[in-house]
């Protein structure tokens, strides 16, 4: 289904923000529990999502801009690996090879990896905060279909506070050295989150019709572009 | 001084390991506190060296011959970049900033990390493991020299345990499917080998005549050495 939905991609229409965040706090109300993957899914694709994040990361780490950044930015690839080492500690438990659960996965979390990068170091550190930033959000909804032993300790993996701050100190940096900065990472951010949401809607379980699917994930997504808004206002960047 | 060895570089011999490895053990009775740099000096030169490590792991982490080894060196780059976290809350405990305390190291670190990236991605998780391994076992050594309530911290964070078992199943793997690796390997690693002393050299404090300094860090490289034959010989390589 990952495959399917990526080769639509390029068709998919930005969505309407502004007429949305209206309803933001519905989704709470929403049961997503029979969209969520099963287990080894769920875990396989969580784990290489952050392992690809971390990846990521790692490379904006070594083109930094300068060293100050270079060592904030560094906490944060090591905060996605620790995730991804969280994702695989549990598959561990469940004896199954970390390796073959995210391999389903690796293809078209590589593609999308792809997708994120921009222009210059600045996009796409945007880039990856934006996606993973919305990601981990997506994830930690669907974590309620999960066991429940499981379900209280992935989604303190996936929740856990990240060095954001690091983040936007580094992106207001930026824009405050380059003028021109700010309108191209709004626009960047703008693009990314249309192709977020695809990923995301093609990891759930296909355990309903697309029209009933479409139905139930949209006030989620209504509720995780909210969030996105907020990412994007701390920049001083409207979404 | 770093800049001074560098440019030496060149002419430096290789060492001749066989003849030293009788006296291992010699070291422990030299007291090298005096070589110790200042604490900041120290703590800048560690954190940015295992930046580097963290760095250069990363890349090998991106570039991985299959998903399984990639899962486990992104292990080991964990491990560098915790190192480095180590050092720089140490540096922080001391209202330092750690970016102006690693920045007289960078371009030297950065310069010894090219030196290390071998022809393929095999020699280079050689010339990390090597490297990173030697230069963290000198830096335990010159502990001593600093403060005493910052000295075990320090060493602990330097001494512990990595996950040198994931990359060595890897190097074995490559050996096996390439006849020809295991050879080059070996030449490799004893070609680092000399590098790797020469940085550790330029990072002691000038506290003694060049000579003076020379006989009294021979007997901790022999015993430094000993330990990079021990990792060679666990990979089946002669040192």
């Amino acid at each position: 289904m990952f495959e399917w939905l990526f080769g639509r991609r390029r068709r998919a229409k930005a969505p309407v923000l502004g007429s949305r965040l209206d309803s933001i706090g519905a989704a709470d109300r929403i049961d997503l529990s029979d969209l969520t993957p099963d287990l080894v899914s769920f875990l396989g694709q969580t784990a290489y999502l952050e392992l690809a994040v971390f990846q990521s990361l790692s490379r904006v780490v070594a083109e930094a801009p300068n060293l100050a950044i270079k060592e904030g930015i560094s906490v944060v690839a090591g905060e996605a690996l620790a995730k991804h080492q969280g994702m695989v500690a549990e598959l561990r438990k469940k004896k199954v090879d970390p390796a073959m659960a995210m391999q389903p996965f690796t293809q078209a979390i590589d593609r999308f990896e792809i997708l994120t990068r921009g222009r210059d170091w600045y996009e796409t550190l945007l880039g990856i905060y934006i996606t993973a930033g919305f990601l981990d959000d997506f994830f930690a909804r669907l974590v309620t279909g999960l066991p429940r032993t499981v379900a209280a300790r992935v989604s303190e993996v996936l929740t856990t506070a990240g060095s954001d701050r690091v983040i936007i100190a580094a992106l207001r940096e930026g824009m405050e050295a380059d003028p021109d900065l700010g309108a191209r990472l709004a626009l960047w951010g703008r693009r990314l989150v249309g192709d977020t949401q695809l990923v995301a809607r093609s990891a759930i379980a296909a355990s309903d019709t697309a029209e009933g699917i479409h139905r139930r994930i949209e006030p989620v997504f209504t509720d995780l572009l909210g969030a996105h808004s907020r990412r994007m206002d701390e920049l001083g960047l409207t979404a």
